[in-house]
């Protein structure tokens, strides 16, 4: 199984069984999210792109994701739902006639 | 379907239909991750926590997995399995007796 | 003294004592100072603002300074003159009259 | 003038003016930081280290100046102090005979 229910489900469930749902709202889990963002960009500080550890990539990866699970459960979020309504958006911002083999931002094209 | 590997699919095909896998190495994408995270905690800036714009929200936490989701991909990994493993780590550096009702880290336990 | 350029020249000679110019790259420097800041608003997590730790702070404070100033000294920047030509800017985009008591941003003025 | 308190008054007037005060907690100001840090990490993505647009690390870092001096002014804190005591620190975890030529963190030595 590779949904994201079934983490919602067992992130819930470790946060509950530590009531720390007092704690979670979602302006605290959103920064908390930045933190995990932080160490995981750490990983890769004064390197090259692979000289990454990957065992500690999978640590901090983990993280990020439970946070990201955690605050699109407060908005009752469907993860699917709302990244390929992104995806699509994110279509006409960069269209492919335009932006192959460019990174210029939308904003440049 | 609630499945990362549709999501991951989708976001593979954008990514090489417009050839910028060239771009993509994972010190970047976990850049891009920071970047986005950080237009998340811009909902909340000088805002109580259920302040934020919730459309927007939606737009922001769908590019924040989008690129945990390319991030993972880089490494193979499989984002259940990770965040379970994690999971289980933390709950052993958080044991419910010591760490329910409270925000100290573990550090600090 | 409150000069920009004393603490320049103490990050400088700490820096080239330890070889570590070849490090330093502006991306990364900028790298750094994100991971930085990240421990910075991590002493406010789970918080209400005034409960961070004042000697915890200043420790992560000074780190976040230590990187832009080493940022500035890359591309040779006058510190006191850029903060001052972004905030005649600033007074631009957010004029007294609308900007007054709102915490909105100026796109939305 | 090369004045950090130059700046803070400059920088305090500004905020007055828009009685902007209220918004500024630290806890706001820590995460405001953030989004400007990551505005300036920004101009570095998908980027090599010289690629970035010199004139907008110009303006994003001056942001980056302008909110950390509003945070250590919450705390009345004197920056040349707090930057100066902690290079003293970071020489005692980065002795030069251990950390010369080498990029590793302090935990590592």
């Amino acid at each position: 199984m590779n949904s994201w229910k079934d983490l919602q489900d067992i992130l819930l469930k470790f946060r509950n069984e530590r009531n720390w749902e007092q704690f979670h709202n979602p302006k605290d889990l959103a920064l908390a999210l930045s933190i995990e963002v932080a160490e995981l960009n750490e990983l890769f500080l004064w390197k090259k792109p692979e000289e990454a550890d990957v065992e500690k990539v999978k640590d901090e990866l983990a993280d990020v994701f439970a946070y990201a699970i955690l605050l699109a459960e407060k908005y009752d979020l469907d993860i699917n739902e709302i990244v390929k309504t992104k995806v699509a958006k994110n279509a006409e911002k960069y269209p492919v006639d335009k932006a192959k083999g460019t990174s210029k931002k939308y904003t440049e094209l």
